[in-house]
């Protein structure tokens, strides 16, 4: 489906591992005040003076996590610094800087490791972070990437997934269940293609739930929004596994309960007419879809006044006491246990 | 060779990616005053005060890394945090958290990732170190584990590869060659024990050289004893890919040259008595076997009498003006251009 038009190819063997690395990163610049010595030594140096230091990792695993048969390689290599920073983001911090290693086989060329690092790249000048360090090394079959990204935060800034109190409003950015629409209509194309590879397929109803999937972003701009209406969340998740599981995993951690209102959650025009396609259940995609990357956050009754009206963020329900359950409220009003069917990568 | 004595098995599937994590790290306790938040949320949170933070991160890909057919997993956990921990040393850090991601086939069942663990935990427990995070996610095929190392270190306390100075003293810990010719046995037994499964193999007279290979330990004691003797080397880097190329990485990072001297290499009996027996160069071996994970470092002549007659470190060289080339000094007083063979995963 995706044309690798790039005909140029030099075998990785051409330049060694350390030949590789000092080619993949040339052109990273250092952004960041506290990056005091970033790839080139044993380890990178960081300085964050009166800050705390937040850190986060994933692993992405091809076939598991991504199919290079509809994922361009750059879309990869940006994909995989945001769902990094996303959990950054999530503890309310500033994101500063990545390592990022990759496990390839043979098969690939250079020019490929190329396209993936652009992508890389791209999200480190977009979001401001500095690419510090990392691995290269040789897989046995596919490609392997590992990032850790790093963050800075002032001391008493951090929000965790345990500080949820009963009637705080449930509150989510942006809108949910569209990168797993996404992913359905590109998996369905790549069965058209294997029939006939002729076909082009005409993708032009679903570009944003299949950029949703193929460049999802960060909510970065969330975390400044925050800041700016003076909102501290008293929990905060971001939405990787579908919100079913995210919510099931601040009631647990915060000990309280919940009511989602199915009416409440808010879905793209493109997710809703997608799933009457696929003749999906759009509120089941919203639950359990996953890889949205929007922040979920509970929220002080308090602070209503400075949410209210705001597109960025839609109230979808309230904390309650632990001993009331948690639980989805229907457009009919029944209460239905909440159930974490989440992305399950065993 | 080695046998799965284990006979319990429990499918990934039963506990869930989830279920996974929090039974593999309920015993892991934290230890370190810097860890403020560790395992549990979207990111871990560290908090250093007037201290800067040192980042290394690294790939383990079975089959190019490791070999489970005599790598105990137990082992292999260990080893998996020793050789990024020697990277944050290198630094002349002091190590105090790792983060540990592992993508594994289902073809392991739970028993075996918790022999990975324990290795693991051993690890945090000798080295004091706190594991505060990672993934835990399905591959396709084998085991990968990803280690991303952080250490503290007090502003000005580094030392990169790039400090060398000409009529600097080139110094090693340890001895070398070791974890290669480990590798060379346990190799050799593979094949005997492909050819006659009963056959016991009686290795007692390589079990130096075997536990370099399959239990090493980063030098944390040697960067103790450099700040005893008050030395601070001028360039420090681990020796992972052989002492050959690492003496390159700092001359080519110092813009300086070095005269080698093949006699002053430290070698240990079992190394040179295996070498023998396998009939290779145990010079060869020294310079580019690799995964010794000794530190090299170089010293100002001034602080040589502070080295001097100390068992843990040999004086193997001295450093030279850039335009005097890197060479190694033969026992026949030959000099020849050193080259970098090291390991190369490609």
């Amino acid at each position: 489906m995706i044309e690798d038009k790039n005909q140029q190819k030099t075998e990785l063997s051409d330049l060694g591992e350390f030949g590789l690395i000092d080619h993949l990163t040339r052109d990273f610049k250092i952004k960041q005040k506290s990056t005091i010595k970033g790839i080139g030594d044993d380890a990178a140096i960081l300085s964050f003076k009166n800050k705390e230091i937040v850190i986060s990792t994933d692993l992405l695993i091809e076939n598991v996590h991504f199919d290079l048969s509809y994922m361009p390689l750059k879309h990869l290599g940006y994909k995989a610094i945001i769902v990094n920073l996303s959990d950054v983001y999530a503890m309310n911090a500033s994101a500063t800087q990545v390592t990022v290693s990759i496990a390839v086989s043979n098969r690939f060329p250079l020019e490929a490791l190329e396209e993936l690092y652009s992508g890389i790249e791209t999200a480190a000048k977009i979001y401001n972070i500095d690419v510090i360090g990392g691995d290269t090394t040789s897989s046995t079959t596919g490609l392997i990437i590992s990032v850790t990204a790093i963050g800075e935060i002032k001391d008493g800034d951090e929000v965790y997934r345990n500080g949820a109190r009963p009637n705080d409003l449930l509150v989510v950015s942006g809108d949910l269940g569209g990168a797993y629409m996404g992913l359905q209509v590109l998996e369905r194309e790549k069965e058209v293609f294997k029939v006939n590879p002729n076909n082009q397929p005409d993708l032009d109803s679903y570009t944003y739930i299949i950029e949703r999937q193929l460049k999802p972003e960060a909510r970065k701009d969330i975390i400044k929004l925050l800041k700016d209406l003076d909102v501290k969340p008293t929990s905060m998740i971001d939405i990787s596994d579908g919100l079913s599981s995210e919510i099931m995993h601040i009631c647990k951690q915060s000990e309280v309960g919940c009511d989602l209102y199915e009416n409440k959650i808010p879905l793209d025009p493109q997710v809703i007419s997608t799933c009457e396609e696929f003749n999906i259940d759009s509120t089941t995609i919203a639950l359990n879809g996953g890889e949205d990357y929007e922040l979920l956050m509970t929220v002080s009754q308090k602070d209503y006044s400075k949410l209210k009206g705001n597109p960025n963020f839609t109230v979808i329900g309230y904390m309650k006491e632990k001993a009331e359950g948690m639980h989805l409220v229907t457009r009919s009003e029944m209460k239905i246990p909440l159930k974490a069917q989440g992305w399950k990568s065993f």
